[in-house]
């Protein structure tokens, strides 16, 4: 599991109130950046191999300014090209938001999409969801 | 169905020389602006009476800066008290991104989810997915 | 003079129910774009020889959801290596915020700040403040 | 002297590859929250008695994705209904970016600015730049 602490910037709120639903996007993209690192072993983030295809996100309660938000991520199933990453954003101890985002991999040398090789595989394994 | 045209504002963009991915999800929230002020007719935004639920976005091509994307909005079925959203962003003659948004209808005298009223029903099937 | 509208969007608000400050920043740097691409011949933005040195802002009224902003924008004043732009947005038929930006000239060739070539010098001189 | 800690996002890169100009104002507005809260006693932010005026940024150096940046933060003057607040970002050892930023008192019982009330002077002082 990776975690990240956000604290609700001032900024990040709308007009009712709370923070913006697409805050969330943003937080949770922030949350999978040390899967980017695993990807990235020369840490020039430009050649990242990893293609993001698809997000979902759940907006299961208002999320406030004024306490910090810890968002849990794992990794949740891994194919043959992509895997699946599981976030879940906490707030004064509840789950206000749960995220699937699915990442590709992306062979630059070929232009296409291919297998997740096994030195990223036994890294992801780590992070894997119980 | 509802149109709504965006520019790609240089800050939009990030390192990859793309449009970040995040930002089709305010995109996407701008576009349902149209079914907001259906929700409020005094046109107070803070009265409005529906939430958001739930996002899915799929990520089909890369967003570039430079282009217009034009997002079409449907709304594609409607439940007891929620409905389904559709967006489509186009750049350039083809589909760069596809998402749904589910909106649930919320009653604040009651402090619950409630059934769409009628009055609102008919207006969102003006707007229907063909 | 440069003009560029915008439509507050709502995720721009923040909980005091209007247009969050940081967000006029971004139009600005969206209002100056034009300016981008006179020094883009090529069009390819990353290869822009102008640097922004220094912005400041007067925040002049609230900015509201709702209406539309229009911001005009001038050339101000042309230095050797440096102009100054100068831009006002207008809501509702008043002065909401207006701001200076300072715009440096880069050399790549020679990584420096160099004098603004005669060739841009005269298309700014098309969009001076009177 | 207030502090605070900021890891560049990848949503707030551009396709110049650093830290887009714009995302610097919500850093900085992000880091006198701490002086928002001297001014809200009860902790909520929409009764928050001061205004933004007028910010000033300058763009010393480029900003790196991949390292943190520290934003110092200073009372540098209180007038009588205003006072200027100082930012200094720093990123591996130099400054990369100053602003200063105008906040104005504001009595929302007669809504005018008025006189920074003593209370509130003497907060501000224990964190005089010096």
């Amino acid at each position: 599991m990776f975690n990240a602490n956000f604290s609700p910037r001032f900024y990040e709120t709308d007009a009712f109130g709370h923070v913006n639903n697409t805050v969330v996007t943003g937080w949770f993209e922030t949350a999978r950046e040390p899967i980017f690192r695993i990807f990235t072993p020369g840490m020039d983030i430009k050649k990242l191999s990893i293609i993001l295809a698809r997000i979902e996100v759940d907006f299961v309660a208002q999320i406030y300014y004024g306490s910090d938000v810890s968002v849990k991520t794992w990794i949740e199933k891994i194919g043959n090209s992509s895997f699946n990453v599981l976030h879940e954003a906490w707030q004064n101890g509840a789950v206000v938001a749960r995220g699937t985002a699915v990442q590709v991999y992306f062979d630059f040398s070929t232009q296409t999409s291919g297998r997740v090789p096994d030195e990223y595989r036994s890294e992801l394994e780590k992070h894997r969801a119980l």
